[in-house]
């Protein structure tokens, strides 16, 4: 690539616009060139601004002006980290405005014709969008990446599925409190403590989970028939979301099966040369005691899914442990590769 | 009770010993008597040795002198916080020289003729300690209290199970700090971090509940059959397990008819007058984000489980969250309960 | 007391607020007869909005309504919860109404005529009252409790104080999450983390130590002249602030002479039968790793301040830790005991 | 340098040692041949042992069987994180057969003739290493590294003790959990807690600190005559010392000279080629928040000091605070700076 793309970042002062900077400095496709804010922020300097995550802002970066979330920016991506009822206005705005928006808000994330990809398992939902941009007759797309712990979730059972057919998932999550954003949870209310409750958490997992595992039918697209049971709890981690999975297939794996077919799964080809693409989409570990968050949450840049714990279980066929980096895999990166997956496929230009 | 029944607590100076002093030094029956450690504390002033609770042992208490685990000591009563191993051997003296030992430990938990007791659910199991003495020949008696999960999973169950039949489980758990003992997990292996392992957990949590539920025919126990998978986590919490539970029934109850049942539940009428059993053993809360550890753990001097959450399961019947005190009801106090039920019972004296 | 006095609290819904109620339920001489909070709050039930310590707020307190901060309502004593920009405002109606203002707010506390009071070290400072209210036209009046961390201090300070003079004092302080409300800090914020800054607390502790250990000249105060240098740091701590401390004094004292003062130290002798005031003000802890906040700061129903490693100071004379518990007697616990010293002195009528 | 220098770590199986072994893996001029251990460790596979640090032990080290404390190893270079009884006796063994021994202990850091390193501030302490070998009659030497929180200190001191002359210092400590290395301090012990003392630590820092500042006359080491008053504390931080600082001087610096000198600091000019030494060993941030050690500690990877809330003291002349990373520049990336100095000056061969 001789020169660099330009990219917008759309709620560009979060914790997850945060990371998308800090993800985006040294991409070696992407240069950012626009930081979009909210009234509140917009016609600040960006070093002005509070900074959420460890070390501090690029130098450049905090030099730029935050602007407002009006199209005619330059810039051919935008990645958006904005709030879901921000994002259901600004976001067809900027696909009209003829972006190529990589969305990681969960407003479109069910529509018809926006696809909702995690590359490695469904990058062929790409092909929804021709139909996407005729409908709405955006030069410009829209395109969504999953909630943060369904991500970890749809990657574990995705090369399962493909080899033995999932028929039923019992899942309780250990969420991590980042998830909430910034400022998020308060000290008082999760120190020494757990909430098992996250609103709307559960139901977006179910969802979202047979939407992913979903095939292509000619354009459209076919939800996987999967009977999905979550319970959440948001737990006292930084970093890393944790899911207790069970599963039930139509043909019953042996437990060295499914390592196998885990441990060597490499994804979709032809998503295996993008940049932030990791070798192996899956890590199994097989020590009794991880995947942990704190252990696993950073593997491979945080673009791997560990999986761990995997046994027999009494009432179904399997169970095991995933842990996913929630704001990495499950937020920024994953919508960075979204991004790559459209230039790679021609949709940026 | 014109005069306290004297007691030995087996284990004084672990963290669950100190549990049994804390709550019997006010306790309406028992008198502490003798403090019994293991070789390296045995010949100590007890106040001389590591305190690790809050606040300070009471000092009548301080003053006594820790003693070797030979029988021959005053007391009628023993309770035992002992570690596995070493209650294989000194439980059975105790039970031989004439104690009622009330243990804590797992080693006898699944003994034929020794009863695992949480008496609001099934103090009639008492009746194979006949059996017990004949066949030992013992003059005291052992009775077991169950794993701390246990008692928070067979408590929830037990109320629904009378009335609707059990028969399949899932279960994953989030469980305390302080369920390791001290000096237990090391600060560096569980700061912003979780683990989804405790050895020997799992298959204690199946093979326990079974027991606590199952039913007396003659003096023979036969344990219930019901279906369970359970996967554990120890979470950053210092006190309160959480156990997010799904339940299919023989018959399925709507969502109300299970809270109806929990919250009218009072445990085996036998029980209601004991000095430390709660009025409510069970407690619901229909908030959405409850019970949490650190604000439901101490419900009725944490003697009840609080339970909430309770609602559809897509594949089984309901789920539901449960949250247990691990060193109260689920340890000390749990044992003192089996203890005054032996004293209503007359197996004391 | 035949009948209990009636209390309004001012600021009823706040994290102090709520301590407010927590204690004052059953209190001996106080009965809550209003709760007050702010536009948002006013009209609700009570049970109705958050309540942020561990268990529920009392069921009777749960059936109020929330007033309008408005005078007018029933109660001789109000106790203030308020912020600070509220308290300026609301504080004074009260007082002109007839109120005897108990103040957590900090507004008022370095006033002229406005007492500062710890009253087992400065009781007399109540005479000021006279003053205040001959000056304003107040039928009720104001006094003030001070800052959490200077109520550690000047408890520590004043009984050596008194005996050997102090001249300088070097502050470092670890200060508890719940020093700043709910929800106060971002778990983001301070999870594997400390903040060496707290706004404005540094120069609160350095003028208020001084007025709580001035003298009443006539009806004035003089503050007392100590150079006070202070570092403070918000450390991942519940509850309980510790406070490391250098001091030189006129008359040099020895480790000894110095733990017999504080250890012996009873407080004013005209406040040792109010209800709240605690038998020991200060306790002397001898271990080498004491106070520490989570083991200490409840001594005495958090009462009491805890001391220890008195020792040498290479620099100044000697140095010392001590533990308060932030939100009881350095916030609601001393404004209830501030009341009862009003009832005793004949100003509530 | 064509050829990496072969270098033994002893101590290799514990927290520091790892962090050793961490550091050298890609370091441009050591390559690690020997890991040695204690009895209960040697002769198994290292990848057969726990490691504590996030992330996995590298391959190729994970194949290498762990070796007994016996010179006649492979390796000029001998890099010691022993325990303090244990090093007594390995370490002059190793410098005897001709290692240079670059010691994290606190054995000998107060011994005369071996020096106690931080090469930006006392490189030119080394010329005492020429009596060390000729007093012991050692073909190789031992050079010690200074205690952790004294390396935060000395290297915040010693730019302004070059310009200013230092006085006095007070210094108070909030210091991380992972300097008491593993498995270290319990969660019971320090969740929502803190411990103010660690054994030995208050006299370490003002005696090292002495040392590290001192001149060479000749070949003789004078110590800095500081007077210097500690308090330390363990906070429940996982890595990251925090130090508040009050420091009187022989010539008053305004605010503003002590922020250039500090900021200007580059240390000795002979350390700046060194490949672990940072551009700048001392850090100013200007914010009133900072230094916080999650977001500083790992500043220039961790070699760096961050200095911060510089101003004005009431009763020395200024207070700041600083962060130093506890195991990195202050464990293990300190001992392999004072290695590159050794081979810099000529020491291995």
């Amino acid at each position: 690539m001789d020169e660099k793309i330009p990219v917008a970042i759309l709620g560009a002062t979060g914790a997850v616009g945060q990371r998308f900077i800090q993800l985006l400095v040294d991409h070696p496709w992407f240069e950012i060139v626009a930081l979009v804010g909210s009234d509140r922020s917009a016609g600040q300097k960006y070093r002005d601004l509070k900074w959420v995550l460890d070390s501090d802002p690029p130098p450049h970066i905090g030099k730029m002006t935050v602007l407002d979330p009006e199209p005619g920016l330059p810039g051919k991506i935008a990645f958006s980290a904005l709030p879901s009822e921000v994002a259901k206005i600004v976001e067809p705005k900027f696909a009209k405005a003829g972006y190529a928006v990589c969305s990681n808000a969960s407003t479109f994330r069910e529509t018809v014709n926006i696809p909702l990809l995690i590359p490695e398992i469904n990058a062929d939902h790409v092909s929804m969008i021709e139909k996407q941009r005729r409908v709405n007759r955006w030069p410009g797309l829209i395109v969504t990446s999953p909630n943060c712990t369904t991500t970890g979730l749809a990657m574990t059972l995705q090369p399962l599925h493909q080899v033995f057919g999932v028929k039923q998932v019992f899942v309780t999550t250990l969420q991590a409190i980042s998830g909430a954003g910034y400022p998020g949870v308060s000290f008082m209310d999760i120190y020494d403590n757990l909430i098992p409750f996250i609103p709307g958490e559960e139901e977006k997992i179910q969802s979202e989970t047979c939407l992913l595992l979903g095939k292509m039918v000619a354009d459209e697209r076919i939800p996987a028939e999967i009977g999905i049971s979550v319970q959440v709890n948001r737990v006292p981690v930084s970093d890393g979301h944790t899911i207790s999975i069970a599963v039930k297939f139509e043909r019953t794996p042996t437990v060295e099966e499914a390592i196998r077919v885990l441990a060597n799964y490499r994804g979709l080809q032809s998503t295996n040369n993008l940049p932030s693409a990791p070798k192996n989409p899956i890590l199994v570990r097989k020590e009794t005691d991880r995947p942990q968050p704190r252990r696993d949450r950073n593997a491979n840049n945080g673009m791997s899914v560990t999986v761990g714990r995997i046994r027999k279980c009494p009432l179904l066929d399997l169970r095991m442990v995933s842990v996913v980096h929630n704001t990495m895999r499950g937020a920024a990166s994953g919508s960075i590769l979204n991004a790559e997956l459209l230039v790679a496929n021609g949709f940026v230009g």
